[in-house]
C-alpha cells in the first residue's frame, strides 16, 4: 500500500533516538505508549481507533516500535506508519470489550514472543489510555517484569518541536485565525448559538483554500452568559445570542492533529465597567509577559511575571496560566509537560510551543484572551495574529 | 443560577434507584463514576472538563451523588446538574497534572469527610477514565476500603432508554439523516475531501431549523480508496475524490450528547462486480436480520441470524456486528454493554438502542451499510430513514 507518512523516516528515527535516551536515563528497557498522540509521534499511526485498546512497544534493542491493536485497524498501520510487517500485531475481535479475556493478555503474549517479558517496562500510569484493569492484567501476566511509571515520557520528547512540526502548527494557526474570525463575524444578538458553532466547526475542517484542517482535540468552547462563569462549556444548542451576553471563544485550528488554540472574549452591548477593567488588566499583563519570555527562563518565572501585573488590581488568577501543546487527539491538546505555574522548574527552550492562557472566571462570567507562542532562539514569537481586545458588538 | 437540566428530577431519581439496585446486587456500597456519559446520566453534568480528573461518588445511603472535579469547573455543576452545594467538591488547581500530589488524594479526603472510606468501593477499572495511577493512589489512601470492579455498571443501567432519552435519540436521528444526505449530495470526483468533511461537521452542529446538534462522540469517519480497507480512518485533508473511489461514510447526529450513528458506502464510477456482490449480500442480510429482532431473543442470536445469511456467499465477517449506543462523549458512542456477537447472552428488551453495523473490510477496500434500531414491545424500529444501497455516482 502507498504510505501516507507525514514526516521523513529520518525524523522518526531521531524521535526514537531521543525517546530511548529518556528511557535509558530512567532505566526503562521497554516502553508501552498508548497515548494516540505519542503513537502518532513515534510511528505516524493516525486513526480514530483509540476507543479500543492499542499501543506501541518500544524496546531499547530495536530501531522500531511494535504496534498492537485490533486486527481490523492493522491496515491503518500499513497506510500511515513506517513500520514493517514484523512490527504489526493485530488481535482478534473477541478481545474487544470482552468480559472473559483482556487485550493485555494478548500484549503479554506478543512480549513473550519478542523476549521482552523479563524487562523493566515503562507504563503511562497517569495517562488517559492506560487504565487500572490493564495494569492488573499486566501484573498478573508479566510476573518477571519490573513495572515502572513512564507517564508523559513521550510527551516530554514531543515538547521540543522540529521544523516540520512547527510548519504544521503554523498551518493550524492560519486555520485558527479564520475560525476565530468566523465566530466574531457571525455572533449577533438574535442569531442561534448553534448556527455560529456550525460555521466554526466547518471552518476548522475547511482550513484554507490550499489545505484542510483536522478535528481539534477539544470541541468548540463557546459559552454565553452565566455559562462563561466556568471553564469548559460549549454553545447552547437551543439558545439565541442575547443583548448583554458575554461570549467566550476558546477555539483551535488543527492540521494533521497538530493543534493551535486561541481564546478571545466578546460582549454584545455596552460592557459593564468591571469586565472592561478585567480585560484591560489581562491584556496589559499578556503583552508584558510575552515580552519577558525567552529561552533559559523557567516556566514558573513566566507565571510570576504575569502575576506581578495583577498586584494592586484586585484580580486573582489562581489556576495555571499556560501549558505546552501540539500533536494531540481528544480529550486534550495540552501535552501535560510544561505548565506556567508556581513550582514548574522547566527551563524554556527553542522549539517549545506554549499556550499562554490567562483565563479569569468570576462568579457570574469569565474573560479569556490568550496567545499560543513558539519559544525562539532569542525570545518568543506569537503563532497567531489576532487583535488582543475585548470584542464588542 | 438558572438550572439547565435536560430531564425532570424524578427521572434522575429513577436512574439513581436503578443504579443502586445493581450496586446492591453486586455488594458495592459506594460507586465512583468517572465516565462523562455516566456522570451526565446520573447528575446532568455536561462540559468538556473530562480532560482533568472528575467524577461522581454515589453511596447506597444517599439520594444524590457527590460531584468532584476542578474548582474552576464547579460552576458547570451548578448550571447543568440537580446537585446541591453539599454535593459539589472542587479541588484546587495545584492538583491538575501535578507531579507532587494527585487528585485521588483529594477524593480520599472527601470520602473521609463523608464517612465512606471503610466501604466497598466500585471502580470503572476497565473504562477510559479510571487510570492505573488513580488505582494505585486509592489503594494507598483507602486501606480500609474494599476496591471492586464496577466497569460499565452505569452503562448497563443506561442501556434501557426512557421515553425522554428516546426522544433525544430520535432528534439525533433526524440530524444524522441530514448529515448523511449532505455527504452523499456533495461527494463528487474532483471535489476536495476536506470540503465535504467541512459541510458534514457543519450539518452535525447545525441540526435542523428547530434545534441544534452537539459534537458526536466520534469524528466523521469518511475514508476513501485504500483507506477504506481499515475501520477507523477519516477524510484525507489534502486529497480530491477520484474516479473509482470507494467512500465509506460512518457519521452520526447527536443531540445533547445522545448519538445516533449510521454507515453507508459510495462508489464514484462503475463499481467492480465484487463490491456489488458484497453490497447485495450485506443489504439482504441486514433486512433479514432486522425482521428477526424482537424483545426476548439474545444478542448472540441476532448475530447468528446475520451470519446465516453469509453461508455460501464466500464472505466472512469475523468481528462483532453491532453494539448498544446512546448518551456518550468521546472517544466512543458505543456503551460497551450489549454486543451482537457469539457469546453475548444479553436478552433484548424494549428501550434498548443498538447500532447494527455489519462492516466488511477486504484487503483493499471495505463496505458498510448499517442501521441503528430501537427494540420495541413487539420487534424493532429503525431509528433512521435512509435508503439501504450502494450509492453510485
Amino acid at each position: 500500500m502507498e504510505s501516507q507518512l507525514r514526516f521523513a523516516k529520518e525524523e522518526f528515527a531521531e524521535r526514537i533516538r531521543r525517546t530511548k535516551e529518556l528511557m535509558d536515563h530512567r532505566g526503562i528497557e521497554v516502553l508501552m505508549v498508548m497515548d494516540p498522540g505519542g503513537m502518532n509521534y513515534l510511528s505516524g499511526y493516525d486513526g480514530w481507533s483509540f476507543y479500543v485498546h492499542q499501543g506501541l512497544l518500544l524496546s531499547l534493542n530495536d530501531d522500531a516500535p511494535h504496534w498492537f491493536g485490533r486486527k481490523q485497524d492493522s491496515n491503518g498501520t500499513r497506510i500511515t506508519t513506517w513500520l514493517d510487517e514484523d512490527h504489526i500485531h493485530g488481535y482478534e475481535d473477541f478481545y474487544v470489550q470482552s468480559r472473559y479475556t483482556h487485550t493485555m493478555r494478548y500484549v503479554a503474549e506478543v512480549m513473550d514472543e519478542l523476549g521482552l517479558t523479563k524487562k523493566s517496562l515503562g507504563l503511562e500510569m497517569d495517562g488517559y489510555w492506560f487504565n487500572a484493569k490493564m495494569y492488573q492484567e499486566l501484573i498478573q501476566k508479566l510476573p518477571g517484569a519490573r513495572l515502572m511509571d513512564a507517564t508523559n515520557l513521550v510527551n516530554w520528547v514531543k515538547t521540543i518541536k522540529s521544523d516540520g512540526e512547527i510548519n504544521y502548527i503554523r498551518e493550524a494557526s492560519r486555520i485558527c485565525e479564520r475560525v476565530m474570525q468566523t465566530a466574531i463575524d457571525n455572533i449577533e444578538v438574535g442569531v442561534m448559538e448553534k448556527d455560529v458553532a456550525s460555521m466554526v466547526t466547518a471552518a476548522q475542517i475547511y482550513g484554507t483554500e490550499e489545505y484542510g484542517g483536522s478535528s481539534p482535540a477539544i470541541f468548540p468552547i463557546m459559552p454565553t452568559a452565566e455559562r462563561t462563569s466556568t471553564a469548559h462549556m460549549t454553545f447552547h444548542p437551543d439558545r439565541k445570542y442575547q443583548k448583554n451576553d458575554v461570549v467566550i471563544l476558546e477555539l483551535a485550528g488543527a492540521r494533521y492533529n497538530y493543534n493551535s488554540p486561541l481564546s478571545r472574549t466578546m460582549y454584545l452591548g455596552e460592557p459593564p465597567a468591571d469586565l472592561r477593567r478585567v480585560s484591560d488588566v489581562v491584556i496589559k499583563g499578556l503583552k508584558d509577559t510575552l515580552e519577558f519570555v525567552k529561552p533559559g527562563i523557567s516556566a514558573e518565572a513566566v507565571e510570576e511575571r504575569w502575576r506581578s501585573n495583577l498586584v494592586g488590581t484586585g484580580i486573582e488568577k489562581p489556576s495555571r496560566v499556560g501549558y505546552s501543546f501540539g500533536l494531540n487527539y481528544v480529550p486534550d491538546w495540552g501535552e501535560h509537560t510544561v505548565s506556567l505555574r508556581p513550582g514548574d522548574k522547566t527551563i524554556l527552550k527553542p522549539g517549545m510551543t506554549i499556550h499562554f492562557m490567562p483565563g479569569i472566571w468570576l462568579d457570574t462570567y469569565g474573560f479569556e484572551c490568550s496567545e499560543p507562542f513558539l519559544v525562539t532562539e532569542t525570545g518568543c514569537e506569537k503563532l497567531i495574529d489576532f487583535p488582543e481586545k475585548l470584542f464588542i458588538k
